[in-house]
Formats: structure tokens, sequence, C-alpha cells
């Protein structure tokens, strides 16, 4: 095989065969596949798409580039949620304990946050000790042991996705639908769960700003994860907006406690309930009614919350942190954002929020930088409701009174207020079974 | 700058501009835009296409990425002529002693042969003693004494060609019409000449394969020339079938002199006159018809041998074996292919021929390749001429006899014969001005 024949053929509309999926991918993960034919079959796929065969055949090659975890000593059947990337989304601290409270395994893999989003394990990392690399027979034993456990990304699973996504990143081939799909899903199906709810964000936040774009992304996704042997659903969920209130990490992670101990942000509140359902139901744990119930119970009973307590003390972390969340230390400095006229919050630019953030010490511009887990905003006005000028709408935390001027105009600029309250999008938007 | 957003631009159907395009050449040129960028753009370029301002744009750029000779020191209007490349065109040889012998010169670069078709080169240097690396000096008083030279192209003109160029060949991005057009305009324009007659080959043989994309191809490098202060012209000529009889080096060099004198065969004699003529109108030597009876009379009177012959012993080479083409050695094999039914040659794959050429070692497949100068191919019949079985249709000759297997399938499996005649298709089917 060659590969610049390869190319030729999807450039000309061609339909690769497994074989040449396979061939290629092999190429990536060995380095024998130079970079720039890599990149220009990228732009090839990027023009002529994939059909659901080749994106298929793509995912299972990027799973099998690396280890395929094997969670067999694992009781009980595993369930994962997965988010394609949002700002606020703390949602997977709160559902994971509630449906391992609930007797389904969650054994999480999670990633880091780059640029406007923030990443699971970060937050975590704001809880003194708590450990996101564990050894894998570690892991899983807490996972029988507790019930979950939510450690970081391991570098041997899917390395083709990661060769690949670097050189999309770099080559303006980061939005095609089928490179999309099956870098998410190749990592996803590389670890070995048994149910996977997708939580696909939509609008100016997230990675797909169109419903359209969305539901594809949420129906490729589906159906591979399904070819693949999963059980599988999606949500897709507006990301018009932050989730809750709180964007930052040990901001996020004191969100999470309280939406865990029922004192959440309605949205947020109405996301996680949602999700864990969800996940509860895939595992064939009752209808979805006795689904929904059970999470409203565990979080009302505090077993949810307790489920938290106890991964983050056998990870390592500071379970008293968890039962009073008035320890998490407090940014150096904090800075009142106000409303600059009269109006209703008529639209925000969320990933206009998400740069501000990471503007406050929140995130990472690149791989190497170094977060400050304090550091963040807490929203005090969102979409719909009504301030005065002169009015706070947030406050913004960070460890460097200088880093406020730019996070203030950034947040400034990505809110509009306008005269007349916006109409109310619901949260969830429409679910792909 | 950053070259992922013209990536992006472009691959969005962006028009990119002129600075845009400057960047990425001298990216290209001084390293520091990586292969994996250059051939993401190629790939978008490719899909996107480029209008006339940004092919000019690229062109340019292209050309300043290296030397751009000043050729002032020579007295009187300099001509070019340049061929896109077929089988068996040997006209440089021809045209350009005719033309110098009007008192038009000919400082002329040219290139080696790579794949099917041969090259001005590599011809010239089955001339024993044929130098053709001169130093620019020298190349320039030989034009001025002799009124031609013919040298190597130096690899100071248009670097960020060569590159982009060997990118292309390896990530299937070599037919796109600017990167073509701004391929073969940005060397050519490196060249100092007053006047460019363009034959641009359409056909089997071709680089490309079709009358619509050779008129554009023409159309296109015709308006580019002349934007760059060039007098333009181009014609577009039959590449479904080799011109002349002969194919290889020493072999075409013969028949390039048996044309001067006026004993060439009919199709290679009309196309030398056509393009001479043309040379010498565009310098304004008079009509078209003019420049055509002055172009047979130095013809017949042996004024443009004699050009020719100056020139080879100018350039160190045998001027005798010019006067005496009997004295080129013939290669220690022949071998002849016979027809394997009756009927009408058809129609030939000219391409297949240039391959059958290269397999009895008369061109190379990589750069790297030694070149056989006696070895090629003399056609005995052509399109539209009647064989019976088992009758000669081509002689072959190389260095081993081991080659002449494969060369001679490719030849049969190239030719095909028919039972009526094929329709006879002008060599000449268009003129671009």
């Amino acid at each position: 095989m060659r590969m610049c024949d390869i190319i030729r053929k999807k450039r000309d509309g061609g339909v690769l065969s497994d074989a040449e999926i396979k061939w290629f991918i092999k190429g990536v993960k060995e380095g024998s596949v130079p970079d720039y034919q890599i990149s220009a079959l990228c732009m090839a796929i990027y023009f002529r798409g994939m059909n659901i065969e080749e994106t298929t055949a793509l995912t299972l090659a990027i799973r099998d580039s690396g280890k395929v975890l094997d969670f067999s000593e694992i009781n009980g059947l595993r369930v994962d949620k997965h988010s394609t990337g949002g700002v606020g989304d703390k949602t997977s601290l709160v559902v994971a304990p509630i449906v391992a409270s609930l007797g389904v395994k969650v054994a999480k893999m999670s990633g880091r946050g780059l640029g406007h989003t923030g990443g699971t394990i970060d937050k975590l990392e704001a809880i003194p000790g708590f450990c996101t690399d564990i050894p894998l027979d570690e892991f899983k034993k807490i996972v029988n042991r507790v019930g979950i456990a939510i450690v970081g990304q391991s570098e041997d699973l899917a390395p083709a996705d990661g060769k690949l996504y670097s050189l999309r990143d770099v080559t303006s081939t980061v939005d095609s639908m089928p490179l999309i799909v099956s870098s998410i899903m190749g990592k996803k199906l590389a670890a070995d769960d048994d149910c996977i709810v997708l939580d696909v964000k939509t609008g100016s936040g997230a990675f797909m700003k169109t419903l359209d774009g969305s539901r594809e992304l949420a129906h490729q996704m589906v159906e591979i994860g399904k070819r693949a042997g999963k059980r599988m659903c999606a949500l897709i969920t507006d990301m018009d907006r932050p989730l809750g209130y709180a964007i930052g990490n040990s901001l996020e992670v004191i969100e999470a406690i309280e939406t865990l101990k029922g004192n959440g942000p309605a949205d947020l509140t109405e996301l996680c309930i949602t999700l864990a359902s969800r996940m509860l139901f895939l595992a064939e744990k009752g209808t979805l009614a006795e689904c929904e119930a059970n999470v409203k119970r565990v979080i009302e009973n505090g077993e949810a919350l307790n489920t938290f307590a106890n991964m983050v003390e056998a990870q390592g972390g500071e379970k008293s942190w968890i039962l009073d969340s008035s320890k998490f230390p407090k940014a150096k400095y904090s800075y009142t954002v106000k409303a600059e006229r009269s109006g209703y919050i008529s639209s925000v630019d969320t990933e206009g929020y998400g740069t501000s953030s990471l503007l406050l010490g929140a995130g990472r511009n690149t791989a190497e930088d170094t977060i400050d887990s304090a550091a963040g905003i807490i929203l005090i006005k969102k979409n719909g409701d009504f301030v005065e000028e002169g009015e706070a709408i947030a406050e913004l935390f960070a460890e460097k009174e200088e880093y406020f001027e730019n996070a203030k105009n950034k947040l400034l600029a990505s809110t509009v207020i306008g005269s007349t309250p916006p109409c109310s999008v619901p949260l969830v938007l429409d679910i792909v079974e």
C-alpha cells in the first residue's frame, strides 16, 4: 500500500477500505507515515467526509493503536459518561458518585482541560492529596470497593489519536465530523465500559456550535459505540450559557459538592439528574422514572455525597474538605464585574467566559501550562436575568491582580445586555438512543 | 501571521491576500513553515482553487524565492519556448537554433526528464563534451556570440518550487491548476526573457489529459506572463501520439538534426515551424507569414543547422557529430516489436510509450537514476498506419537484452489496433494569445 494512493482515493471521493484505514493508523502510530501525508489525508477527509463504515473502521483502528483495557475483574456493570466539553461543566463529579451509590460501577478515565474548557482531572486535583495517576490494579480495586474511581487517561490508550490530534490542531482539520467522532470514540472504546452516556454540548461554548452538527455527532457516536458492542445514548445539551455559576477548578468542586447535597443551581441539578438517570437506565436499573426517583433519593439522603467523599479518601484526597467545603482556600484577590448598562442578559458568548477564566489562571493555553486551582469566576447573573447598570454580574478570583483587567474585559465583551428577556431554551435539547 | 489561519481561510473558500501568499512562500523557502502545514494548504488549494490574482501572487512569490536573472547584457530581444512535457518532444533542439539564426536570442534554461517524459538537458548530454553547466557570464557571452545557449536550470532559481513540488508529488496534490501554473511560471519568470511561447501538451502522454484542462492551463499561464511584463502566447498541441518517430536521448538528437536539415518527420516539422514562427512573431520579426517563410528558408539553406552546430561547439560539444550524426554510437542490443494482429493503429497510450522507453534505460524513475543516451525507441508505425500481423511496429534499443521483455510488453499494451482508421486530429489544437 502507498500512502499517496490512499490520499488520492479520498481526495477523489472514494471510500477507503478497512485495510487501508488500518494501514494508515498503524503508520501514524509507528511513525512510518510522515506528518505531511497525514495532514494531507486529514484535509482530504475534511472535504470528502467518510461514510459510517469508514468512520467505524477509523475509530476501531485508533482504539487498537494502543492498549485496550480489560475491566472484567470489576464486579457488575460499568457505565461511563463523556462530555464533549463545555464551560462550567462539573457534571462528572456529581453523576459518577450518584450512579456508584446506586450499585453501578464507574471506572472513569478523564482528561485535562485545554483552551476554554476545563477538565475533570484538573478539578479533582484541586482537592489536596487527590491522586489521579493510580496503577491499573489499584484502580480496579478501588472501583470494586467504593464503586467509583476517576483517574487521568493513560497515554498508552489510543496513542494514534494524540498524534493525529496534534497535527489536526495546527493544520485546520479539527472540524471534521469523522475525525471528531473517531477521536472521541477511539479513546472511549479503549476503556472497558458496558454503557456510555454521551453529553454532546452545542452552542457558543461548545466544540460544535450548531444543533444540526451536534445531532449528527451524537448519532454517529451512538451508532459506532453500538457497533462496538456498547449500550449507548447521547444527550444534546445547551452550551449557549455556562453550566451552573462556578467556572474554575476548586470553585467547580465546591459547586459539585453543593449539588450532591441537593443545594446546587437549578440547571446543573437538572442536567445531573437527567444524565445519572440515563446512566442507570442504560444499566437496566429500572424504568427511567424509577431511575430518576432513585437519583433524587441518594442526593437527599446523602449517600451520593458520601460516595464522593469515599472516592476522594480512597484516592488519597482530603475527605474532610468534601464534607466541609469551606476548607478550600480562597484566591488571593477578587474583583467584582459590574454591568455597564441596565437590561436583560440576552445572550452570552460562553467560550468567551471560558477564555476569561483562562486569563485568570484557571486553565491552560498549552499542555505545559500550570493551573491555579483557586482561580476562576463565580457568576452572579446569567442569561435571562435583569441587571441594573453598576450591579454586580460576576466575581473574579486570581492569584495576581493584574489578571483582572483582561479577564473583566473579555467577560463584559462576551455578555450581551438587551432590553427584552431572551426566549428560554431547554437545557436538554434532544436525546439520541 | 499564523499558518493554521491561512490554511483555514483557504479551506473555507477564502481568497488569500498577497501578503499571506508571500509569507507562506517565504516560510516554505526558509523552512519555518513545517511540511505538514504546506501539504495541508496544498490540499485545501486542490479543493478550493485560487483566483487569477492569487495564482499570480503565488507565481511571483515562487519566482522571488531565489535569484531572478538579469540578461540585460545580452544584445537584442530574448525569446524562450517552454513545453509542459511530452514523449518524443525534441522541438527545443530545433526551434531554438532556427530563431537564433534569424537574429532573436535564445538564452535557454532547461530541465531534466523525470518519469515518462524526457528533458532537453538529457538529450543535449548525449553529445560528447557538451556542457550544460556553464557560469552565467560565459553563458551570456555565448548567447551574444552564437545567438543561443542551452544550460540546465540553476538550483538557485525559484527554490521554493522544488520544495513544494517534492511535497505535492507524495501527497496527491500535483493535479491542481494554480499549483501547476505557479510552478511552471514561477521558474520561467525567474529567467530574463522578453517573449515566451508555451507548448501546452494535451492527451494521454501529457500532464494534462483533457483539452479543457490544457486550455485553462494555457490561458492562465499566458495571463500571468503578461502581468509579469512578458509577451506571451501558448500553443495547445496533441500528445495522444508521440512527436516524431524517435524516443530516447541520442535518437531524438539525431531526429532533431534531420528536422533542422529539412528531412524530419511531418508532425515534428510542422510543430517546429509553427513554434519557431510564433517565437519570431512575438519578437516582432514581421507578420506570421513572413516569420514562417523565414523559418523555412533557414532550414533549407542550412543556417539553422549551422547555428545548432555552433552552439554545440561553443558549449564544448563535438560539432562534427552534429554535421555527421552517424557518429552517435548505437545501443548494444536492438529488438523488433511486431504487431500481434492486423489492422489500423487506432490509438496509443503515449505515456505508456514513454514508460517503455524508461524501461529501456532512456529515462529516470527517480532524480538520482542515470541515463543511457543510446537507449530508446524508433517507431516504425504510428497512429493511423495500417499494419499486418507480424509486421514491425517499433525497434527498441538498450544496453541489456533483459530490458526488452518488459519494454515490449508495455509498448504493445499501449498500442490499440482496430479495424478502421482513426479520425485524424490536428497537431496544433488551439492557440492562446
